[in-house]
């Protein structure tokens, strides 16, 4: 039978609550890749238990705290309290967009859903999430209130290789679909391409901020730097901005902004430009051009601790150009996604841009992802996304 | 003529961007108590305008890092600024309360206005607020789109002995008000008392937060420690808690609560036990009780950086025995108002008592004061509240 012992350390590190038991902290492991294993300590007291993998750093994936055995009730226990909590934030109603399933945080190791109206995007991160997902995936379908269409596996993340686990693309239910229309609560209508797109297809942790973006719109000039899909810009035409520049530097993203723009019947205010934003940004602010509203959602810079002080040189430089581009009295809705680059690092970063501004910079919020992306308290990988709101005066 | 001259070391704090220059790196300094001074630096380079104090350790405020002198504009600006802050944000409309003007982040140091209704409280902070109180309060009223009935002068708060000011209360405008009644956009009512209640009667820097932590209690049944007036609780009736318990340890907050309660129609729901609640949850913790919302909004624990240590045992102590007091799947909404214990170490301590308590807790939004308590970035002494929305499994 399976059984993983921690060292010492290891049980010191568990008991502070992480759900991550690191290969260098197991004194010994009986398991197969992805086995659902008991831990015990050193003196053989059981500590829980967790998926464990034969090759990742994180060797065992701690699901419980209690030395009983999951069942199939504790499965469908964590797989109720997730579709809840979706449905409470009203994000299982017909049309709507959502992760379902959040991974680790949720108790579910490496096992992430995103629900794109009838379409259901599975992202598998690690040897237990692989063993588990059919056995997830009949759960989860048991609970959800509609019937997809079509569900993909579209794990090819680059984590898969810490792992030892190859890319794994392919349809298990119905036929495959290349574009999935969604129309979220605010009435913000996109399209997906599951297969082709970032991620899963799309970035859902910024739906809120969006439309907190978007209140702050009306009748503004609006620029949406690192536009991806154009969402940030698009919602601010929505909601009443007189005209929209979103740039990015892919082509793709040029015409996924055309399309998207298109559905929301707001392509006379929303121009694409094709460029590198960093340099753009730095071209726009010394030619004097001023937006109401500025958006910022650039990729990680930041991948590890390591690169958290090169990441915080570009925040700085990113977030001072981005002020200068501001009215006064207009906002910069900044957001970084490194979770490498913690809360109170980022705003430090966005600080000195404030202070090198010599500007009146007021935080207005801080946000991080919707209620569909749950952060663990004891798990702070969870807690990824920050977007700040800033008032520039 | 006035003149303050800074040390080095001043220089470079100031171009950091934080408005205060403290006595020790005053160089030499000619002004008069209150005055308003152009800052130099060693060099004679000018640094700013600022107001002087001979007493506290904050010897200049600044108001603007322009060698101009500030005029009448000037202040009509800042004045500009802040009402249509507060417009934007639904705040001026009648019946409302709100902060009016924020003092030291707003560029008006120590001069702070709040508005109940028809009635205007101010608390003057330091020596340039008391020698400007007449001309600020003029520039306010002529930009304010209602006539308030009378204006209350509550200058009596603790921090006026660092500037060797004594205690001013008195109605300047108008003839004196017991009691003003409050209806917030919300719909909840409450009365304030503006020369005997709290600061200037109330705490208005909560009320976005009362109307998160409201739409969380729906059918349930809900805690408020602390209660102070009961507006946390008395909110999450209005939104449908089924009952809510009450604890201060102040006899006049059970008046209080009881005559909210009232005013808004919930007397039935809302009940009030006087006790010291840290205490008080500890009991009811161990006696087994639970609730679906459990709101714990104490008074400062750390006054100073060197409190603040001691303030972490209080807060992981205080959040873990009410994380025991909520039902699984239930919410804790957990507020700090230490200025000295910031944003990352409070979470730090309230992840603690997540960890003690061992079960999972999902930090589901950080919030800070509403709207119209600006956080200036570079003044992070106006970043001191911080509330927490978790959710309990």
């Amino acid at each position: 039978m399976a059984k993983v012992i921690s060292t010492g350390k290891g049980r010191r590190w568990l008991h502070g609550g992480h759900p991550w038991l690191y290969a260098d902290d197991v004194a010994a492991a009986e398991a197969q890749s992805g086995e659902l294993a008991p831990v015990f300590d050193p003196n053989d007291n059981p500590l829980g238990w967790g998926l464990f993998s034969d090759a990742s750093r994180i060797a065992v994936r701690m699901v419980t705290r209690s030395p009983e055995q999951p069942n199939r009730a504790f499965w469908a226990g964590l797989i109720d309290r997730a579709v809840s909590l979706r449905e409470r934030a009203g994000l299982l109603a017909p049309g709507r967009a959502c992760r379902l399933l959040g991974g680790d945080s949720e108790r579910l190791p490496g096992f992430v859903v995103d629900r794109y109206a009838d379409v259901l995007v599975i992202q598998s991160g690690c040897q237990g999430s692989d063993r588990m997902r059919d056995f997830l995936l009949e759960l989860l379908l048991e609970r959800l209130p509609f019937e997809p269409r079509a569900v993909l596996d579209r794990s090819d993340a680059s984590v898969r290789r810490l792992e030892e686990l190859g890319d794994r693309v392919e349809w298990i239910r119905g036929d495959p679909v290349q574009a999935v229309r969604v129309e979220q609560a605010d009435g913000l209508i996109f399209e997906v391409d599951p297969t082709g797109g970032h991620k899963t297809g799309h970035y859902l942790d910024q739906r809120e901020n969006r439309e907190r973006a978007a209140r702050l719109a009306q009748g503004g000039r609006v620029l949406d730097a690192f536009c991806y899909d154009g969402l940030f810009g698009i919602a601010a035409a929505r909601a009443g901005a007189s005209e929209v520049l979103a740039i990015d530097q892919s082509a793709s993203a040029g015409e996924q902004v055309g399309r998207n723009a298109e559905l929301n019947g707001v392509s006379g205010r929303v121009r694409f430009e094709r460029a590198n934003a960093m340099k753009d940004l730095r071209a726009r602010a010394e030619a004097g051009e001023r937006y109401d509203l500025v958006v910022i959602d650039p990729p990680a810079f930041a991948r590890n601790r390591r690169e958290a002080a090169g990441a915080g040189r570009g925040y700085r430089e990113l977030n001072l150009r981005a002020i200068h581009l501001v009215e006064p009295g207009g906002y910069l809705v900044t957001a970084s996604c490194s979770f490498a680059v913690g809360r109170e690092a980022f705003m430090g970063f966005v600080s000195e841009a404030a202070r090198d501004s010599r500007r009146d910079v007021y935080v207005e919020a801080l946000h991080g992802a919707g209620a569909d992306h749950p952060v663990l308290i004891t798990l702070p990988e969870s807690e990824y996304l920050k977007c700040a709101i800033l008032r520039v005066c």
